[in-house]
């Protein structure tokens, strides 16, 4: 961590760090498959017709043009090519494009990165790894997939080298029902002024609403206390009956939102908050939203986010809704390594150094290793007949911890450089530890 | 398979072919670290000056600008990011960066998507997934490491549901050292024409020798006969000696491929072959060159290629030589999934489906589920109350091949859908057969 990105907003990992990074990724992997999602990888590239489809965007996109090629006025053209920003706008254009081939409803999960064309001088990652789960349905999408996807997302990060975390959910039918309930039919505009709550204050908030979008000062409030309401359990349903505003919209919204907490309660316990405050700004959302904090480390912002769309993607008179949250892995694993939440116990899956006794017995000792290795014990042979206390500084300095040594009449032995330990053994049937065996990522207890 | 790619060059998988490239890539890396490398990613991008520094090159580039700015004329500059085109440029850089913290010799593997801003109507691939090995040393590495990658490597493919291979080795200084020994002094250009063989033919590649670098008849007559020796053993030695031709080059390079042939026939027979028409055209190897072909698929060009650079990268007066290895994952996927080498058991990785008796027992039903999760099942818990019929009908059309029931009195029945065999079941101990536990990929035997 001495070291500093040397292309700013592209960080790229030592090898002992990576190892951190690989097991966020398999554990969300195993975690994600046990609930019967399965992988797929979408291409680094969509035109930018397909990419800024939905409109207004708030993100950076880098264009895509050969360098050997003059036309680099090409960017105003729909089918130039650029780098996706995120992993939805692909997703659901591979959908579309694959319906006939898929089954609903369709779940997946991705884990590839995507690119932002931040300015290099605002620090902000360039070039990061998301992890998506969806549910897409061909038409309809039952709720309870919103329900399942919160609890999944829940599990996975729980298995993770992370301090205690929070999902915090809000449903979008609630907030617009009651916007709507108070007379505010710019659902869109509020969403996006409460979305600036925690940035600018209550205040400067109460103001925008009344400045940008014509509220009163009541409706003002109304919107702020509706924004304030949290709670660990179902009793939000009743903070929000209290404010006393009635509309369908909100109805259906209370109803879907108190199906998550309820289910979190019970079977995440501790993990999910109904926070009424959460908007996602431009993000087109129709129902559940999701954001995700690292408790004691909210200033890094949100590291899960997501919810679900009435229409994720259509084509002809189909629609096809989706549900879906997004992990920022890289976030995720610059904070883990930074603040030392997790550390890999060596660098290399190396477990064995099979040394030499002289130049001419590489051959049997590729043969001592071939057996190890038939066993999944991770094996390199030494290159070089230096002396044996050259070979095990080697085995040292790249973090190897045994190291194995075969003599002239064909004995065995094999020495733990930590402890000094040597002993015979038989490359038939000798297996180190657990935790030996392959790097270790360890936990520390962080808060 | 019928699918084409939407965009000409940018292939995407269906979920039961991103099985199968699953597979490939955790065959490759569980082989990788067996043998004690470990992985790195770098950043996608590196700036126009990094990815242009060994002067001519022969892969297109696409160059990255942000599409809300205007300065689109920024492409000449060598700071300006491009995409990279293969994994070797960035893992160089990413050498010297962190040579500091790296213990040499250093190796790892690195699996990443690689981009080449080829013109589409020429249907060659624009992104792809190559998967490469190397090990680097600071200052010096001895030639065993070329040795031992070249069987890493044959042991690597073995794994893999494709058919018989071969890998084609040469050695840079047995061709430059012979040539040198029969006058030829523009050693790059013999290579560069001899390189073209496969392609053109003896004849024409004769006329290039003598009208482009000036050989005699007897010269390109002697280099063409250099390039026809191929060999499964090491008895192309005898064969390159019977030339008559010396030169101290020459006779390293004989020694040098003579190591790897002789390691490679005794430990991966039929595997190997030394083939001294090898070139590799342009790239910057110094000795050990491979390619290699899937046999009775020779038109699909290499699979595997790369070898020996002496200086892999530089860092003031510090050279770094290294010797590496890389596989055309893409390439190879592509085949196994057109040919039919190998398809997936199923598309998605779940085993089982628990179906609900009514709407109020999803929450039991999740109970179950988490029992066989908690064993390593892949499980998903059914979203309505449907008919059994249809739930089954439901399992069946996503590929899942047990359907879970437990009935009002909490007796659990677990019934395979294909065979119909239904059988009491206690959601703690029971196990689905390991080939039905995961998605599994088989392999046909294809020649």
């Amino acid at each position: 961590m001495a070291r500093t990105a040397s292309l700013s907003g592209f960080p790229e990992w030592l090898p002992q760090e990576r190892v951190v990074e690989q097991h966020v990724l398999d554990t969300l992997r195993r975690v994600f498959e046990l609930h019967g999602f399965g992988s797929i990888e979408t291409r680094a590239v969509e035109t930018v017709g397909q990419l800024l489809r939905k409109g207004e965007i708030d993100k950076e996109v880098y264009g895509l043009s050969r360098l050997q090629d003059d036309d680099s006025a090409a960017k105003s053209d729909p089918n130039a090519l650029a780098l996706h920003f995120d992993l939805t706008v692909p997703f659901a254009r591979y959908v579309v494009e694959n319906a006939g081939y898929l089954a609903f409803p369709f779940r997946r999960y991705q884990m590839q990165k995507v690119w932002r064309g931040e300015r290099p001088q605002e620090g902000r990652a360039r070039e990061f790894t998301q992890a998506d789960i969806d549910v897409v349905g061909d038409g309809e999408l039952p709720f309870r997939y919103d329900v399942e996807i919160v609890l999944v997302i829940a599990e996975a990060l729980s298995a993770l080298p992370i301090p205690e975390f929070r999902l915090r959910v809000n449903n979008r039918k609630l907030s617009e029902g009651f916007y709507r309930g108070i007379g505010l039919e710019d659902t869109a505009g509020v969403l996006r002024s409460i979305d600036k709550l925690e940035k600018v204050g209550e205040a400067k908030v109460a103001e925008l609403l009344r400045t940008e979008l014509g509220a009163t000062q009541e409706q003002a409030e109304a919107a702020l206390k509706l924004a304030t309401i949290q709670t660990t359990d179902t009793s939000f349903v009743e903070q929000v009956r209290a404010l006393g505003v009635e509309h369908p919209l909100l109805e259906e919204g209370l109803t879907e939102l108190e199906q998550v907490v309820a289910a979190a309660s019970s079977r995440a316990p501790g993990k999910v908050v109904a926070d009424l405050s959460i908007a996602r700004g431009l993000d087109y959302y129709t129902g559940t939203v999701v954001e995700t904090v690292l408790v004691g480390h909210e200033q890094l912002g949100s590291i899960c986010s997501g919810g679900r769309y009435e229409s994720l993607a259509t084509k002809g008179n189909k629609t096809f809704p989706g549900v879906g949250l997004s992990i920022g892995v890289t976030r995720l694993v610059s904070r883990i390594l930074s603040q030392e939440f997790a550390a890999a116990s060596r660098s290399v899956p190396t477990a064995v150094l099979v040394a030499l006794n002289d130049d001419d017995s590489w051959s049997s000792a590729q043969d001592v290793a071939a057996q190890l290795r038939a066993r999944g014990i991770a094996t390199e042979v030494a290159a070089k007949a230096d002396k044996f206390g050259k070979q095990i500084k080697f085995a040292d300095r790249r973090g190897i911890p045994f190291v194995w040594f075969t003599d002239a009449e064909g004995t065995h032995q094999v020495k733990d450089i930590r402890s000094g330990e040597q002993l015979e053994a038989d490359p038939a049937v000798w297996t180190p530890s657990e935790e030996d065996l392959r790097p270790q990522v360890i936990a520390r207890t962080a808060g």
